[in-house]
Formats: C-alpha cells, structure tokens, sequence
C-alpha cells in the first residue's frame, strides 16, 4: 500500500517559506495569487492487512515522527495499491 | 480557488530526506515501512476567472518556480472553493 501524507503549518502558525514563495511569484508577475502555505508531502509505502490497519499505524508515524503538532497539521490518504479501491 | 500542488523527487533521483525519513521510522519500531519519499506541498490561494484558467496559471507557476523538473516531477489540484464541486 501507498500513504500519501500531507504536514501543513496551522493556519495561525507564520510561515516565512510561504511568504517567500509568494513574493517571488509576485515578481515573476503571478499577481493574482493571495497567499501561499508550504508544507511537506510524505509518501510511504508500507504493508499492511487492511486499509483500517495502515490507517492506524500512519497515523501512529505523524503523531510520533512526521508532524510537529503544535505548529503542523497532518492528512493523510491510503491507496491499497493493487487491491480494488473500495 | 485554492491550488493544492505536490512537488516530488522523480522516482528514478536520489532522496536521501526519505531514506533518513525511513531509517527513524525503523527505529521507531514500524518495521512495515517498505519506502519513503519525500516532497514539498504548496496550497495557493489564487483569483481565476475559471478552473481552466487557474490550472494553466498553476502550472505556468510550477514550471517557473516551484518544481525543477529535471529532477522533480509537479502535480496540482485546483480547489474552486465557493463553486459546487462537478
């Protein structure tokens, strides 16, 4: 299985990255966009007996390694691969 | 509309971020984890007058600044927000 996981800044929480990356595409002459947050996509391909089982251990690797929750948020989808998708 | 971009290693480029991403989740006991890659996440918020005009600008973006396609590949969904989704 695959699990595609997404660790984004709270929205309260600054991120200078983003307002780099939004000023740059203000002087590439991007001037319609608003606001950019940037965050980090970790795809991980693991096994597991069931989708509900990789859930959880996913879930398990945000809490316990990829996300810093005071300041991120985490999401995260599961793609069983080779199984039909539900 | 929000852009929701994820720039990531091309499979066949060296992603040493991941191997050590996976090495930590090892030793963190979650031994079912086969593989990590590790890339960016971009949420742009942005005015378009249609979702066909703010794919082609997101992807003009992409292509400029956000992902170096010799050794990332981009991909982006494109939120309409307010609009019912199709």
């Amino acid at each position: 299985m695959i699990a595609r996981v997404i660790v984004a800044p709270k929205p309260v929480v600054n991120d200078p990255q983003g307002a780099t990356v939004h000023r740059a595409l203000a002087s590439l002459g991007f001037a319609e966009v608003s606001g950019v947050r940037i965050g980090k996509y970790v795809e991980i391909q693991l096994t597991a007996g069931s989708v509900e089982e990789a859930s959880s251990r996913v879930e398990a690797m945000c809490r316990e390694l990829l996300a810093n929750q005071v300041i991120e948020d985490f999401r995260f989808e599961i793609d069983p691969g080779t199984l039909p998708r539900p």
